[in-house]
């Protein structure tokens, strides 16, 4: 017997590309419903409309007055961490550089030792609780880089964890190999034999193994080259996985044109990206995934947002969630450094943690409410979508729906 | 018969002065533990010492590995509003000035309308819900203005709602009368006419009341100005209430130089604050009450903190938590605005959190760890002091009491 529910509220957010004009690009409905058939969206509308053509038998909740969006999607995290890096950002506040800090043997290093030295139990754990923060944030898609292993085993370690902790009542995970994140210690400084490794060895067992839908490359100055990335990149998509890139956070070193040219998910920081890179990025239509959270706490200025408008690269915004440079567990903290650091408008920063954000997961199902999508949403204690772009700092979120189930 | 309780901790984050240091201003104690006696704190020190010295019967706490601090102390808030102004929000973001969006009718009239169409329970029933959310996110004390009345009969409700609202399971309330906020529609842009009726009718009707422990008033372009404010701070404090001021948002209109003549307990914002406003305030021992989030949401640059350090300023931040310029609830966010965009150092902004801000509300037993103060402690799921600053935007609070009691 098929479940039913209707879920009600003032305003309905749906995302829906069906439904969006220009004056309404987040194609709202007021005094609106939407249909949850065994955990998929079945019908969205008036609530009359939707309340008429349900089942018989069929829940009713009611948003009282409230909004109703689809589920988050947070298409950038660096999710299974394990340590603090307090002493690390308090450095930062008081004037040291990434680069230093990194120099100075903190920075993604300190990770790894944190990673290296925990248990699996310990890793589990620690994203279990992590993810559930960020549920009542509403956010039920979490896409979760490893990164902080940098050897084959304790890569495979997080990525393991991911595997283990995703479960129903939790956010959906979406497993991104960071293959080329940084050095650790025991590759002597050697950037090049390190790449050669991981394309010869470690990627094609992460990928045998299926513990990944992505790999990710961190290209940039101080970080690996073009030259470097590509032959991995495309490895990754010879093997069947898609690819993300991490590129121009400090300088524009080419990552972005390489993006274009693999066809990538998406190309993300962008903090650092000239015209060349926003016109290759647009061209292929590879989307820009901004992380300003991580600008904020290296105090630098946005990307060059109307760059990628006019470029016409769809923009994504993430948590970037990592121990380091963004210390958070929030993506609507994300947005709301979007729009007031970034310039983003409302309806730009909130298509980029709902549809687009899964659009460069691969996802077509997730990120809006529309009939047959999965029926992952969220009732807000707020009257309208604007609100979720203000820095509440606290959670909102009355009820979290993964699947049509409550997170 | 006693109710006794021990806390412990990997560290203990007592703000206490008798403990403090110049490395250490915070007074911290590792694997330390704290003796919690009907409902106030018997003992700080190192976790053994504090348990040999233990009465036989005694309920332990374990923050595994964690951090205790005071609760949090929130000395400048406007939380009792109702009603949402995310389309003045999304306005702002769009480029409009606050000077244009109160010329439009936005602004604190906008609340005055919400107020003053609610219910007092919904008045009641909206401030308990975020004093809630408040309180998870560590916070103990909230210092709540009325302002969104603008006639007696209003600001009476809005102040009756603080007070109905105390409870001994919610954070503690300090009420402040905000009797100089805006012109109502009805005062016909006579600011003079306003104030003397303020002075004359609605001032000694809330005090003959005992509604409020502070009042405030709003000293700036476009707002009052020192010739109008000064007789109602003066009548305030002949009545024997304390007062507090919002002084240099927008302008220096010698604000902080009133704020010095009339000794009161804090100034507020300082965005524009000039260097005789800083000495005089150094000068007449009033603290300084930053508020990092409105000056964010305004795209302002940070106070002259340099300045009012040299003056000898000591320093308080706060959430101003309302639904126009600062519409958060957290104020460990805006600890994190504070170190990142002002360059405070996590000891000042801390201690602005804890015995400072108390210290500005008239309270001497709260915001520190240390015998006979109140026991509002939190108990943090984080490692060290210096996470406290960082901008998670969840609540990483395990457990929050309130004297001696959980919240």
């Amino acid at each position: 017997m098929s479940h039913a529910r209707v879920l009600c509220a003032g305003r309905v957010v749906t995302c829906d590309p069906a439904r969006a004009t220009p004056d309404d690009p987040l194609g709202t409905i007021d005094d609106g419903a939407v249909l949850v058939v065994d955990g998929r969206v079945a019908a969205v509308g008036e609530r009359a409309q939707v309340l008429a053509a349900a089942p018989a038998v069929v829940i009713v909740d009611e948003a009282a007055g409230g909004l109703l969006t689809p589920g988050l999607v947070d298409a950038h995290t660096h999710a299974p961490f394990v340590g603090s890096r307090h002493e690390e950002y308090a450095l930062r506040m008081s004037g040291a550089g990434y680069e230093a800090i990194a120099a100075a043997g903190g920075g993604i290093v300190a990770s790894m030792r944190a990673v290296r030295s925990a248990t699996q139990e310990e890793l589990e754990a620690t994203l279990a609780s992590r993810l559930e923060r960020m549920a009542r944030c509403g956010v039920t898609t979490v896409e979760a880089k490893s990164g902080y292993g940098l050897d084959l085993a304790s890569e495979r370690r997080q990525l393991l964890a991911v595997a283990h902790v995703e479960r129903a009542d939790r956010p959906r995970l979406v497993a991104t190999y960071l293959a080329l994140h940084a050095l650790p210690p025991e590759a002597g400084g050697d950037r090049d034999a390190f790449a050669a490794r991981v394309l010869a060895h470690d990627l094609p067992s992460i990928a045998a193994e299926g513990l990944a839908k992505f790999v990710d490359a961190y290209v940039d100055r101080n970080a690996f080259s073009v030259a470097q990335a590509r032959p991995v990149l495309a490895r990754a998509r010879e093997l069947g996985l898609g690819v993300r890139l991490h590129v121009g956070q400090f300088a524009d070193v080419g990552g972005a044109e390489l993006a274009a040219e693999l066809g990538a998910a998406s190309a993300d920081h962008l903090e650092n990206v000239g015209e060349a890179g926003a016109m290759a990025l647009g061209k292929a239509g590879v989307r820009a995934c901004l992380l300003p959270v991580a600008s904020f706490t290296l105090g630098q200025a946005a990307p060059p947002v109307a760059l990628l408008r006019a470029a016409g690269v769809t923009m994504v915004v993430a948590s970037d969630a990592n121990p380091g440079t963004a210390p958070t567990e929030s993506l609507p903290l994300a947005l709301a450094f979007a729009v007031r650091l970034y310039g983003l408008t409302v309806s730009e920063a909130i298509l980029g943690a709902t549809r687009e954000a899964a659009a460069s997961l691969g996802l077509t199902d997730v990120g809006l409410l529309a009939p047959g999508a999965r029926a992952d949403v969220v009732m807000w204690d707020l009257p309208h979508e604007a609100c979720l772009v203000q820095p509440f700092g606290t959670s909102r979120a009355l009820q979290v729906f993964r699947d049509g189930s409550p997170l």
